[in-house]
């Protein structure tokens, strides 16, 4: 830090809890979640992470999180993604778990306990109905006026993007896997 | 987490030195920059973050990143971002500290003391001529094998891309301050 460059400390002049949604086929969405949990901690902000399709590969974050705490709770839900290769597990036994994930964030979205919650992997969980539109718009549509409600995952649903104050999608111009490297601890988990 | 998931801990088959760049417009790439260095704390590895073009506005970060010591170090350089609206510092300046930054980050990458350097707006500091394409490429170029090193900021040289494993581009699909909603903490910054 310089010393002599005066820092501002910004207040919002009105307060919106917004709806954000991070989508796209390029790397960082979990990656950027992780950051918005750990920036707000920094203000002393109450964040609940809730993973949707996570739970068979150790990432480092499982680890670190807990640093964070009380600010941030992490709940890691699901048996890895559905459908990709190697994935031991049948849809039913998925969509069994997302909608656990599903009713804990309705719970912790209606407790008015947390300035922020992040649905991780949401937005794919509803493309592979694991999830229904009605359930995550009924989300959206009745979670307190101040909170944040952050939507992360690829194939964001337009209805889910029409609420959205703020929507990145992250595009992939290139991937390390592409190249045959296999994924490496502290970038890809 | 399910307790009846197996859990598997990966190991790279091949380690591998990842050059990754996060650009474009849209929202996350510094959140992103936290989230890697969230992760890649949780696996005990040593991460450098440094921040090209920040300094003037208090982000939550600076108090929360601490609580990821001794792994992770934040070195916050700049005075904000060069040319925007209300910046109060002219381009000499600014260009003085992005050296600062460069001169840091050279000596963060020899030092064979990291897994991971985060270069945080470096690419928008060169687009602004803060720092030249040499400098920057010369990081690249010459840094350990192992180490993984990330670029962030929008505008990414073609040349940095060119040598990048890994690209993302985060577009902005949509943006609260477009709606006039003023930039919110947690969210925001």
């Amino acid at each position: 830090m310089n010393e002599e460059t005066e820092i501002q400390h910004l207040e919002p002049g009105k307060k919106v809890g917004l709806v954000v949604v991070i989508t796209g086929n390029g790397k960082g969405k979990t990656t950027s979640a992780l950051g918005i949990a750990l920036r707000a901690a920094g203000h002393g902000m109450k964040v609940c992470l809730i993973q949707f399709m996570k739970g068979d590969i150790h990432s480092g974050e499982l680890d670190s999180i807990k640093r964070l705490a009380p600010e941030v709770e992490l709940h890691v839900k699901g048996k890895g993604f559905c459908g990709i290769m190697g994935n031991p597990y049948k849809f039913p036994e998925h969509r069994k778990d997302a909608q656990g994930a599903l009713s804990l964030a309705k719970e912790k979205i209606a407790s008015g306990d947390y300035d922020i919650v992040i649905l991780d992997e949401i937005n794919n969980s509803l493309k592979l109905k694991l999830v229904d539109l009605e359930q995550v718009l009924g989300l959206i549509d009745n979670k307190p006026a101040a909170l944040h409600l952050v939507l992360t995952g690829r194939d964001a649903h337009p209805e889910v993007v029409f609420r959205a104050h703020t929507v990145s999608e992250i595009g992939e111009v290139k991937h390390a896997y592409r190249l045959g490297i296999a994924p490496q601890k502290g970038i890809d988990y």
